[in-house]
C-alpha cells in the first residue's frame, strides 16, 4: 500500500493535553484523532492495528470455545432496574434521550457493559442442563460517562471492549470456564506483545465470587497493585493482604482530654504533640446506603473502600464536612467514636488492628480537643471489627513472606466469577437431570480493546516513535523509496512481499529521505527497507529492524527470505 | 462447526409483531433477537451473515480506492450547530446525557450519520490540491430516534451502516468519485444477491447536487418509486418527472360564489356538485421556516413536499386545523387564495399546471361556500409558479414516453453528490496550484448493512424458510447426521470440506430427522447433505440444493468436487 492511500498524517508536535508518551505517539503517528473529550476517531493505520488486535482476540476466544454475538448499545433502563446493580452503575451511564420527544422519564441508556442484556437473552432459551456450558462473547463499542477522560484511549467515554459471558451448571464448572478464559487471556496478551500480570482483584460493583485483573505497571495507571519483588504474589490494592507494622500495646490507664488547637490531621498531632500516627485513631464518617456509618482505623492506615463495601453495603461515600458537622455536632478534625455515641450514627466498624488497643489518641468530639489513653474496648463504641485497611508499601505478604511493592497499573483485562447474582435476578435458570430448577452460574470477562492498542504503544516505543510488535503492526514492512527513478524496483519489492502475505507500506512521497526516515520511525513498522542509489551501489536494499540500531544490505533477490525469517523470529 | 456450538435457537412461531416474512424468518431462524423497540441482538448465525456482507462491502470499497476509518458515535452538538443541517436533522437524534451530571444543556448527541465529523476531521489536515481526491469509509453503528421502529432490522433505532465520504477539487472530479461509488454499489448489491434498482433521488436534508437511491421493490418499503415498465427510467417519487393528465382550459368568465354546505374535500365537491377534481384548486397552508405559506395544486394532484422544500425552505410542515383557522379566519374545507389575500400569508406558490387556467373552483374563504369560474391569473394571489406535484400512476414519463408505475421500495443504499455545503461551513478547504483557496467538493455514500441482511431474506425465501445466496450464507453447507453410529462419516466430511475453505454446519443433535430437515430449510444453507443408513445403502450421501426440489446421491469420495462445483455455480 502506498503512503498516500494509507491516509497517514503524522505530526511533529503532540497536542498539549497529551500527558503520556503513548497518547502523544497515538496522535503524532496519525493513528487516532480526538473528536471531543474522551472520544476519538481511528484513522487508517490505527484501525489496522485495532483489526490485528481484534483478530488475535477472536482467534483465542474461538479456540477457547466461545461463540461470537453482537449486542446492542441501546439498553432499556427497565432491564437494568430488574438486574442487581442499577443504583451502583447508573452514575457511569449515559441516558439516550429522544431529542424531539423529550420526556423527564429516562427509558434507554447506553450500555457500559452487557451482563443484564446477555443474561436476559440467555434466560429466553435456557431450559435444560444439557444446553450448558457455553460462553458467548462480542467485540463492541461501549459508552461510559467518565467525568474526567484522560490519556487518549486509556480512559475514554466511547471505547471498544471484548466482553464474554460464561454460563454453567454449578460452581465447579464455572471455575473451569473461568480458568479457560484466564488462560485465553494469557495467550491473547502474550500474542499482542503485552506482559500482563494477572492480579487478584476485588469484585466490586460486579459482585461475584472472585476475579483477576490483567494489568501492566504504568505510572499513569488508574489502579494500584501490590506485588512482591519476585512477582509470586500480586493483587489489586483493594484486595491485597499484608501483615501490618506492629504496634507496642500498653496497659489501660485513665483517659484524659487535652487541648489541640489547630490540630486537625493525623500529621498535625504527630508534629505538634509528638503522638506517632500508629498511636492515633482515624475516625471516618461515611454515608452507606443512606445511613451514617463510622469506620475506625489506626492513624497510619488507610481505609480500603472495597473492603468497607464488603461489610455489607451496596454503595458508600465519605460524608462532606457540612454533613459531618450535622451528624456529629463537631468539625472534622476532632472526631472520635467515644461513648456515648451520637444517636445519628447507625454503625461503627473498626479495623482489626484496633482490637484491644490501649493508650490510643482520638478526637474528643469537641472542637480543639483530643483524648489520650483511650482503650478501644472500654471507651469507644464499636459494633464490629473487620479488615478495613489498605496494604502499605513494605508490609509483608503473609504467604510469601516478602515485602510488598505498590505500583500504579493499567487494567487491560478483567475476569470475574460472578456466581448467580445476575441469573437469579433475571431468570436465567435451567432444570437439572432430576428436574430441579437452578440459576446458571455465570462468569464475565472483559478486555479493553482500544485501551490495549494504546498500552502496546506505552510498552513499545523509544525516543523516535512506536516500535510495534509484528503481531499487531499496521504494516509489517516500511519500504522507503529515496529516488523516484527507482520506483519500479520499490514497486516490485512491494508486490513480491504482498504476494507472500507480508503487509508493506511504500513511502513513495516526493519528500526528502530524512522526512521519510523520521516518519517510518514514528509510525513504527517492525522492518524498514530503503531503496536508494546508495544502497543499490552497495549491492541491494538496506534492511533495518525498528528496534535495532544496525542495518544490513540485502540483495534484492534475497529480501523475501530475509524478511520472512525476521518476521517469524520477531513473532516468536 | 457443530449445531450446538453455533448457538442456533430456532422457533416454530414468529412473534406476533413480526408483520413481514423477512422479520418473521429473522427471528424464527435464530439470527437476531429483539431487546427493545427497534433494537436487536445479533446471534451467531446472524452475525456470520453480517460479517459476510461486511466483507463484500469492504472488498468493493477498497477496490474502488476508499480507505477505512472508524468514527465515534458520540458527537458534540456544537459541531452539528456549526454544520449546515442541525435544525433539520435533530429530530432523529438521540441526546447522550450524563446520568449523574444532569444538566438541561445537551452537549453530546449520538450520530445518525457522519458528514459533520468527517468534514471537520478532513479540515484538520487538508491543505493542498495534491492531497485530493480521496474517499474515506467506515462500517459503524448508527443511532436514529425512529418514532415508530418496524419490520425488524428494516427500520431500527440502532443499526449498522457503511458510510463513505469523497473529497475532490472540483465538480467534475466529484462526479467521477460519485461514479466510482455508484459502480461499487452495483457490484456490492449484485454480489449479495440483491437486484437493487438505482433510482434518481431527492437530496432532501442532505442537500447537494444530485443523488441516487439503490432500492428493491417491496410492499412494506418506506419509499415510493416511479418506474417505467421496462425499467429504463426509475426515480424516487419525490424526484419523478411526468406529464400531467391534460385539462381542457376554458375562457375566462365571471366568478361566482355558491353554497357548498358540508363539502370540505375535493372528493365531496366532485360527488355532490359534479365538479371534476381536475377543475378544482387545492389550497394547502404550510408553516415553512416559521412563515405561513400557501401551496396551490390542481385538485387531482398531490403536493410533493421535497419539491416544496426545494422552493428555498429549510423545513416545512402542514399547518394544523387550529393554526389554519387563526391564519385564514376560515376552516380547512373552504380555503382559497383569492385576492385580497390575508395579511397573515407570506407567500403563495402555485403548481405549474395551474398557470393561466380559467373556470376553476376554489374555496371562498367563507365556511360553506366555494367560488366557480376562477381565473388563476385574474382572481388568485400567486407569487410564483413551480413544479410542486407528485407523479401519478399512469402518467407518461416525458423522455421514455412510457407510463409510470408506482411501487413501494426499500432503500438499501444512497449516493449523494453533496457539493460544498459541508466543506464551506466546516472549513474543509485547500489551495489550488495557483494558491487560491477552495472548499472541497464532497460526496457521501451510505449502505444500510443490517437492513441489507434482512432485505436478502425478504428477497430469498420460500414457505419453508430462508434460501441464502452462497456469498452471504452463514454456512455454505448444512450437514445432517441422521444416525449417531455414522458420526465418524459425517465428521470426516465436515473436516474435509472445512479443510477446503467450505463452511459447514453439522447438525449432530439427538433429534429426529424431521426436526433437522425443517431446521435446515428454515436456517437456509445453500447446500444440504444428509448422512444416514438409507443414503449410504444408496451409495453415498444425499445432496440437495436449498432452492431445488430434487436431490441426488453422491459417493463420499466425490462430495468435495460436487459441492465445490455447485458453490461456484451458485456464486456465478
Amino acid at each position: 500500500m502506498k503512503w498516500n492511500s494509507a491516509f497517514i498524517h503524522t505530526l511533529r508536535e503532540a497536542p498539549a493535553e497529551a500527558e503520556i508518551t503513548s497518547h502523544q505517539l497515538l496522535i503524532r503517528a496519525g493513528l487516532a484523532r480526538k473528536l471531543t473529550a474522551g472520544v476519538y476517531s481511528l484513522l487508517p493505520p490505527g484501525l489496522r492495528v485495532l483489526r490485528n488486535i481484534e483478530k488475535i482476540i477472536r482467534e483465542e476466544m474461538n479456540n477457547a470455545g466461545a461463540v461470537e454475538v453482537l449486542l446492542p448499545a441501546l439498553q432499556p433502563v427497565e432491564l437494568w432496574k430488574r438486574g442487581p446493580r442499577y443504583e451502583a452503575a447508573r452514575h457511569v451511564m449515559y441516558n439516550a434521550q429522544s431529542a424531539s420527544r423529550r420526556t423527564t422519564e429516562v427509558d434507554t441508556v447506553l450500555g457500559p457493559t452487557h451482563e443484564e442484556v446477555i443474561t436476559e437473552l440467555v434466560a429466553g432459551w435456557l431450559s435444560s442442563y444439557r444446553q450448558l456450558p457455553f460462553t458467548l462473547y462480542q467485540i463492541q463499542t461501549k459508552f461510559r460517562d467518565e467525568i474526567r477522560p484522560r490519556f487518549g484511549l486509556m480512559r475514554g467515554r466511547e471505547f471498544i471492549m471484548k466482553d464474554a459471558y460464561s454460563f454453567d451448571t454449578n460452581s465447579e464448572a464455572a471455575t473451569r470456564s473461568y480458568q479457560a478464559m484466564y488462560e485465553a487471556y494469557e495467550r491473547i496478551f502474550r500474542r499482542m506483545g503485552i506482559d500482563a500480570i494477572p492480579v487478584e482483584a476485588d469484585t466490586g460493583v460486579m459482585g461475584g465470587n472472585f476475579s483477576h485483573e490483567f494489568v501492566v505497571p504504568c505510572v499513569v495507571g488508574e489502579s494500584e497493585i501490590a506485588i512482591t519483588e519476585d512477582g509470586s504474589y500480586a493483587a489489586a490494592i483493594e484486595k491485597a493482604v499484608s501483615v501490618p507494622h506492629p504496634r507496642q500495646n500498653t496497659a489501660a490507664s485513665a483517659m484524659g482530654k487535652f487541648p489541640t488547637p489547630g490540630c486537625v490531621t493525623i500529621c498535625d498531632l504527630e508534629t505538634h504533640h509528638g503522638i506517632p500516627a500508629k498511636d492515633q485513631i482515624k475516625t471516618l464518617v461515611y454515608i452507606a446506603d443512606g445511613k451514617n456509618v463510622i469506620f475506625l482505623l489506626r492513624g497510619d492506615h488507610e481505609l480500603n473502600e472495597a473492603k468497607a463495601i464488603a461489610c455489607g453495603f451496596r454503595e458508600l461515600r465519605p460524608a462532606g464536612p457540612e454533613e459531618i458537622f450535622n451528624i456529629m455536632n463537631c468539625p472534622i478534625g476532632s472526631l472520635g467514636a467515644l461513648k456515648p455515641l451520637s444517636q445519628n450514627i447507625s454503625l461503627v466498624i473498626a479495623d482489626n488492628c484496633l482490637r484491644d488497643q490501649n493508650g490510643m489518641v482520638t478526637g474528643a468530639n469537641i472542637e480543639g480537643y483530643h483524648v489520650r489513653n483511650v482503650s478501644v474496648s472500654r471507651d469507644l463504641h464499636v459494633d464490629e471489627f473487620r479488615d478495613l485497611r489498605k496494604a502499605l508499601v513494605g508490609e509483608i505478604h503473609p504467604e510469601t513472606n516478602q515485602p510488598l511493592q505498590i505500583t500504579r497499573a493499567i487494567e487491560l483485562g478483567h475476569v470475574f466469577k460472578l456466581g448467580t447474582k445476575y441469573s437469579e435476578s433475571l431468570g436465567a435458570r435451567f432444570l437439572d437431570s432430576q428436574g430441579r430448577s437452578h440459576a446458571a452460574y455465570m462468569g464475565c470477562y472483559g478486555i479493553g480493546v482500544t485501551r490495549c492498542l494504546q498500552a502496546i504503544i506505552e510498552l513499545h516505543h523509544d525516543a523516535e516513535g512506536i516500535c510495534w510488535p509484528v503481531s499487531v503492526a499496521p504494516w509489517q514492512v516500511s519500504l522507503l523509496l529515496f529516488d523516484e527513478s527507482l520506483r519500479e524496483v520499490a514497486e516490485n519489492i512491494e508486490e513480491q512481499l504482498e504476494a507472500h502475505g507480508i503487509t508493506v507500506l511504500l513511502d513513495d512521497r516526493p519528500e526528502r529521505p530524512g522526512v521519510k526516515l523520521k516518519d517510518a520511525d514514528l509510525v513504527g513498522m517492525p522492518v524498514r527497507l530503503t531503496v536508494g542509489e546508495k544502497s543499490l551501489k552497495a549491492g541491494g536494499v538496506e534492511l533495518k529492524l525498528r528496534r535495532s540500531k544496525n542495518s544490513i544490505i540485502v540483495p534484492i533477490d534475497q529480501i523475501l527470505n530475509a524478511i520472512s525469517e525476521m518476521l517469524s523470529f520477531s513473532n516468536a
